[in-house]
């Protein structure tokens, strides 16, 4: 399929995409610059969805535009984490849900990885001790 | 609970774990060294776990021993993998698996990020291209 041949939906019209408030294109476009970031710069950058005007509809329009990508990731800390990669390569679309599973906050995370899936390196120093732990218990 | 609490499984004993060679107390001790190059030198590697010499049952063994993280991945590019953090941060464990389903490769890999998360920058520049695209398109 050509591209020119995918249907364009215009943000800003009435009709069957009433609740678009067309600030959907404005995220698209933020995010496209903070992807120029990062290739020109190697500098990350998230924005806060839920600080953004955003209708539930507006929403659904972004998520369908970026499309969906190769990586998802679950992350489990309290209440559970989504990060998942859309088809625009280093854009995630990160959700955190609180205990009850209700959606506690909603980020795009422009960046090769994401911040949360990176391992502390004093985490992994605590692991060490305890892998020492269970390695002189085998001996 | 306190640590010397937990039953320590003997690899190297015969009886109810027959099927263990002794080689996952090996393997897990070369695991220990890559977590200590991750820290010291910040140093990143991997273990083919099947280019070891281990039994089903040392595998089972060597994945409960290390046990369950917070943090878990899927990819899917041909094969789905799965990308699981073990309890001690740091330590991956990896499997490829084929278009049927079946494990292709398995690997420990010892990094604060698993190196196939991380979107190659080259994507990172197509995808704002096509995103651009899509911008284009909306006014």
């Amino acid at each position: 399929m050509k591209l020119d041949a995918i249907p364009v939906v215009a943000v800003s019209a009435p009709g069957p995409h009433a609740a678009l408030t067309g600030n959907a294109g404005v995220v698209l476009r933020e995010i496209a610059e903070k992807v120029r970031m990062l290739v020109d710069a190697g500098e990350a950058s998230t924005i806060d969805l839920l600080a953004m005007p955003l209708t539930a509809a507006d929403l659904d329009w972004l998520r369908e535009s970026l499309g969906n990508g190769e990586t998802h990731i679950s992350l489990n800390a309290g209440g559970e984490s989504r990060l998942d990669e859309t088809s625009c390569p280093g854009v995630w679309w990160v959700t955190h849900h609180n205990g009850q599973g209700g959606v506690a906050s909603a980020f795009i995370e422009v960046a090769v990885v994401p911040e949360l899936v990176k391992a502390p390196i004093d985490d992994v120093a605590a692991g060490l001790d305890r892998l020492n732990l269970l390695i002189s218990d085998l001996s």
